[in-house]
């Protein structure tokens, strides 16, 4: 099978990384085709033991670990030290995610591997950077969400019951691990094709990564003290963009915030006099009766199944969808009909589900972008000892 | 003033783009030192009304715009097209926002721009994608959120009278960027310094970005039937975590889920025969008694507020923080020392608080980063008209 057209052929990556946002970083560098080397410790990466097994695989290793190369390595062993410094100054890049010094107290810090090779780029991502007072506080996802404030506007506001959720995934090391991989590429280029140069170290931290997304709260804040509260699923700015209770006990999500859907969505849901009320005929006034629209909507919506309700107001033209579940992602005929979800063979574990790579590369079908499934620890020892160190076993 | 030394120095990118998504990807480009030129129409970009103003300038916009270089354009005028295709010619990547056909119906689809530049990596960003049957759907990020999966988990468990919120940040949106990001430097270094070969046609989507991150539910669906549920606070398959109710009405989010921190935990709340009880000696027994563990960390942060009962978690060594909204974060120590958060001087709306680009690289401070903010539309016509176009005014 001819290798897929991907942009990174060629990269090589080294991952010294554990649990989520360094692994995600390399598999998303994987997925663009570069030649990713997961170097775990002789008992494997610890979120091999996360969530469900089948025939005792982790099924979430099969997309995590999926288009690397595992080797398993002791960092505190003389030799396996030798064989990562060796394979160091083969790589283009380094991708880690220890807690900040803990590879600098096994004797692999960046001073020696760049040593090694002057051209390792490495990023290194960490909860809250590697330096500033905080630097050496235990840090987990949960907290790059609390302290990065995503865990304050992710809530219904006023609610005192119940704790604002978590967004349900890992957020935070996803954001870390994205912003890893685009930095990654981005000193490539820099050093490979732009100003050139010699490696660079990049430090990422997760709550540097969750800040980053807080739109225009910071000048806000700055200029008029104001802050920026939780609006449940409204936006405030903006009406009526909500979620509203079904007949069957789901919930739809209707954007309806502008001039014209706005017209379309109060004809499709029956209330014309709303759409014709001239206190309704703007996004200033929409927002003032916003109480009244929601009723409206809701009263409407309590009437029929949300999947019912859902096609008739995509008929209407008016964005809407239920709150998909991943039973309903992969049923979706869209997601079938694009390969977002795609049947993929895992020699280890057999037919399984995988979401596509997020980027799509015209020539490149999805499916070839899943060149192999997440491999046991180590599986590449003897092929990776050979090939980056000439190895023979 | 020396240009700082950014990895992206001399490629030069044009930004189609409009609201948030490729707006968001061309800024992190910008940030990393690319020439970013943002093509709007006269009137200027509709994210330019959205949120607070001052002396009439966006605020956001001095973050959403910074590093760029705004032009305005109306891209059905002859003249201005011809310009357009100019700039793609000197261009390395194009990044837009339209929705699907809108640029091949004006005559600038990629087919049309790489004729001009058989060099250019193009990337789009879409709601839905560049083909499958709902491509023509229109699209808003809170869509993406629903159908990707996040909406649904974003919740508390059997929560009925509230709905799901929303991340309070348009995180779709944002995801889209950062993959659009990623994947157009990833193209560039394989066609300057990997493979070679020509330009290419990207297609990222909303939907997309966010079922990426479904981590292993597609494969346990798949496997076993199982559909993850919103799970509130906590994360069901270790214990404890989860947010905690605070004496002053905050919130506290506690990480206290593994052998060590969890006795290090029961200790600072006063419950060390928690921390001996055999039930409690590891993560599946924890899990099974979640409750009784949830509600005696309950009962001691009831008894103080958020900010005391985080120092002395924080001194016992156990993660936690509570969470932080905007003055948290603006006043933070550690935000301050590491200038997450910084004091910018934007020309338009005098100074301002911005947040620091999410990557660093070594040597360059993230002050200058921000090389300047966010300009008015239109504000670099002259100068790209002659930098790019050889045109004298």
């Amino acid at each position: 099978m001819a290798e897929p057209r991907l942009p990174l052929a060629g990269l090589k990556v080294l991952e010294l990384g554990h649990y989520i946002a360094g692994p995600f970083a390399t598999r998303l560098l994987a997925d663009m085709g570069a030649e990713v080397v997961k170097v775990e410790p002789p008992e494997g990466d610890p979120i091999r033991h996360w969530g469900s097994k089948q025939d005792g695989h982790p099924v979430w290793f099969s997309i995590h670990g999926r288009n690397k190369l595992s080797v398993t390595l002791d960092l505190k062993n003389p030799r396996d030290q030798a064989r990562l410094k060796a394979m160091a100054a083969r790589a283009d890049a380094l991708v880690e995610n220890f807690r900040p010094g803990y590879l600098e107290r096994i004797g692999l810090g960046p001073a020696v591997l760049q040593k090694e090779n002057p051209r390792l780029v490495i990023a290194r991502i960490s909860g809250y950077g590697q330096d500033g007072p905080y630097r050496d506080k235990p840090a987990f996802g949960a907290i790059g969400e609390a302290m990065g404030g995503l865990r304050h506007l992710t809530a219904n506001p006023g609610q005192t019951e119940l704790p604002p959720p978590r967004c349900g995934i890992s957020i935070s090391d996803d954001l870390a691990g994205m912003y890893a991989a685009m930095s990654v590429v981005s000193a490539c280029w820099g050093r490979d094709a732009g100003a050139g140069g010699p490696g660079r170290i990049i430090d990422i931290s997760l709550v540097d990564s969750v800040v980053s997304l807080t739109e225009g709260m910071l000048p806000e804040y700055g200029l008029t003290g104001k802050i920026r509260q939780p609006a449940g699923a409204a936006i405030p700015t903006t009406a009526p963009t909500n979620t509203y209770p079904c007949a069957d006990g789901k919930w739809l999500c209707v954007a309806g915030n502008s001039d014209l859907i706005f017209r379309r969505l109060m004809a499709a849901i029956g209330r014309p006099e709303l759409a014709a009320d001239p206190r309704m005929a703007d996004n200033g006034g929409r927002c003032a009766n916003v109480e009244e629209l929601d009723a409206a909507i809701a009263g409407w919506t309590r009437t029929l199944p949300a999947k019912e309700a859902q096609d008739i107001l995509e008929a209407a033209e008016v964005p809407a969808s239920r709150l998909y579940d991943i039973r309903d992602i992969a049923e979706d005929p869209h997601f079938q009909a694009r390969d977002t979800v795609m049947r993929v063979d895992d020699p280890l574990i057999g037919p399984v589900l995988h979401p596509a790579a997020p980027f799509r590369f015209d020539g490149v079908a999805p499916k070839d972008m899943v060149r192999w499934t997440g491999p046991a620890a180590g599986a590449h020892n003897a092929q990776v000892f050979k090939d980056w160190l000439g190895e023979e076993q």
